[in-house]
């Protein structure tokens, strides 16, 4: 039925084809459109679907390798998850992500979906829209952010779930890996598990479950188990994976960016305080520009959806051109590198590898 | 038996006696004795039991205002709890802790004691020998960071506590009141509940349950209940308090600490890129101070074990002799303004008021 692992994870997808939702966001298509032409400059074996209300998309009606789709709705960033999903149901996200469903009878029109709608809706539209993948009880929401290895860590999930099982934290492990291995080419990824200490014997009853999980997976190739790791750890690069339950990883990152923001204010306000100041801020610009480049949170933009029957790509409400571009410069590398298929093997894999009750998971 | 509440909230302690574990923490003497000095200089009313030793406590026989007590073990950095706990009887730190102890025939001979010894080992022998306060189930333990309006939020469970129920959650809010009220002088702090969005709705069954028991006691005057906060907002300070259990607590501190070291690696790697990065570093170093001085952590060192029939502080292990002098500060404060007293007080109002199942809770 499907092609050998090795086969399909070595073959790159072209022409990369991505549906984008243009209306979502806080700015909708003035940031959106912007960064589609940006990034079709860059990307000459990429096409795009963009969808949105037709008087939006008009300013790209003669774009090459674009098709336009039309929907009639859109979903505000303060809708109800309900709204979303049972009331819009010709919003440009759903729309958008149904461009990547696959039916019996045809495959999906585009490859990947990118949004930047509400996290709540598009999880659940998603999720209706394109079901889990068999052995995944919740999808989970990846995204990177920057280590003192100068590259980045992969962190998940990041608020999809808010109470986890061992389980469940074992199949974010398989898929965080099948992302790594996507997006950056690491075949064999370390993944650490998010706690409070690095003894084995640390952390709540679901976390040293998870820990011996994570082991037994690790003892049979199917991960590369790092072990426990801190929260310092996601900075340090320790390991290229971080598994955690929703709350902890949702609280990790938004105390991450408020440290950030005090930074930037703090030194903001230091290099602004009097006319000496400000003169030394002149000196220092070339510096601290290179500094705020190194820890600028844009270059992090793409959260991916992972665990459905396609691939979805989440950018921050708020990003600007140059962000959501990054968002779509996701997609598209996973996209091309498989993503999906990668995921789909690696938990087969887990699911014939370990017993069934480990893997399938439980709602305890 | 114990004085109205209004009468002792408003007395101070003086002169205000402070024990402390001299050979705790990486550095031991080497540190907490100039600390100690320093801090006798500052505070004329204040007197010093100093534990450790006797070779390692010599330097201070002299010094006024100080009592020398020996002991003729250590606790390690790495020791189990169970050493600590068992095996180690005559420790500094458990020598400490002891001054702190009242019993039936007599009251405490220290108000407070701070020790830079581990964290396990500290709580569990604080535990043991002080037993916690009448409807508390956990201490738990908490210490400040700094804010974006210049002063700083007090967070909640750090560590003590790896799984907790919606009462502890409760609890944790009426011991966090008592310390802010202490030793800020803010007599109705604001509690924020440290969740995944401001909605109710938001949050895993136990967070739901501990917001409809922190909106009771706000209804009755028992705390100053703000609503749910996210991880940015305690940089931001939206409210005084944040409460947490200690897994998701830990992660937070851990991961500020990591980003914030980043950062500061990130700066000094761009100033001294080369010469003239170097050159810009000179001009800038003033502001570049101003702003280091405004995040330096070890103006926020000193964390309180909450909870227990005693006051116990706990300063960073890694802590210099600055940072060690700010723990003994906060105990100072603590002490002066009958911390102690009034999370008695407090908890006692809180059994008063609110039912007995919410308020003792339950080890679910």
């Amino acid at each position: 039925m499907t092609a050998p692992r090795s086969d399909r994870s070595q073959a790159l997808v072209a022409p990369v084809r991505l549906s984008v939702d243009c209306m979502g966001g806080d700015h909708g298509p003035s940031i959106t459109l912007p960064a589609c032409r940006a990034f079709l400059s860059k990307h000459p074996d990429a096409e795009l679907v963009l969808v949105g209300l037709p008087e939006a998309l008009a300013p790209a009606k003669d774009w090459a390798r674009v098709t336009l789709v039309n929907a009639s709705e859109v979903v505000s960033m303060d809708d109800p998850v309900e709204v979303a999903l049972r009331k819009k149901k010709d919003s440009s996200m759903r729309v958008a992500i149904n461009q990547v469903k696959a039916t019996a009878e045809q495959p999906a029109f585009a490859h990947a979906c990118v949004s930047a709608g509400n996290t709540g809706a598009l999880m659940a539209v998603a999720r209706y829209l394109l079901k889990t993948v068999e052995g995944i009880d919740r999808p989970a929401i990846a995204s990177v952010m920057p280590n003192q290895l100068d590259g980045y860590t992969t962190v998940l999930d990041l608020g999809a779930n808010v109470d986890c099982t061992a389980e469940h934290l074992l199949q974010f492990a398989v898929m965080g890996s099948a992302l790594v291995s996507a997006v950056d080419g690491k075949e064999n990824p370390t993944v650490g598990l998010l706690n409070i200490g690095e003894e084995v014997i640390k952390g709540s009853e679901v976390i040293k479950k998870a820990g011996e999980l994570l082991r037994t997976a690790n003892s049979r190739g199917l991960i590369n188990f790092y072990g426990n790791v801190e929260g310092n750890d996601i900075f340090k690069g320790t390991s290229d994976i971080v598994v955690c339950d929703g709350f902890v990883g949702n609280v990790a990152l938004k105390t991450a960016e408020g440290l950030a923001t005090m930074f930037a204010n703090f030194i903001k306000q230091e290099f602004t305080r009097n006319i000496a100041t400000k003169m030394v801020a002149l000196v220092a610009m070339p510096v601290l520009n290179h500094f705020k480049k190194r820890v600028d949170h844009r270059r992090y933009n793409g959260a991916a959806l992972l665990g459905l029957r396609g691939l979805v790509f989440k950018s921050h409400g708020s990003a600007d051109a140059f962000s959501f571009e990054q968002a779509l410069n996701r997609a598209y590398d996973a996209a091309r590198h498989r993503l999906l298929d990668r995921v789909h093997d690696r938990i087969a894999a887990t699911l014939d590898s370990l017993p069934a009750q480990a893997a399938q998971g439980s709602e305890a």
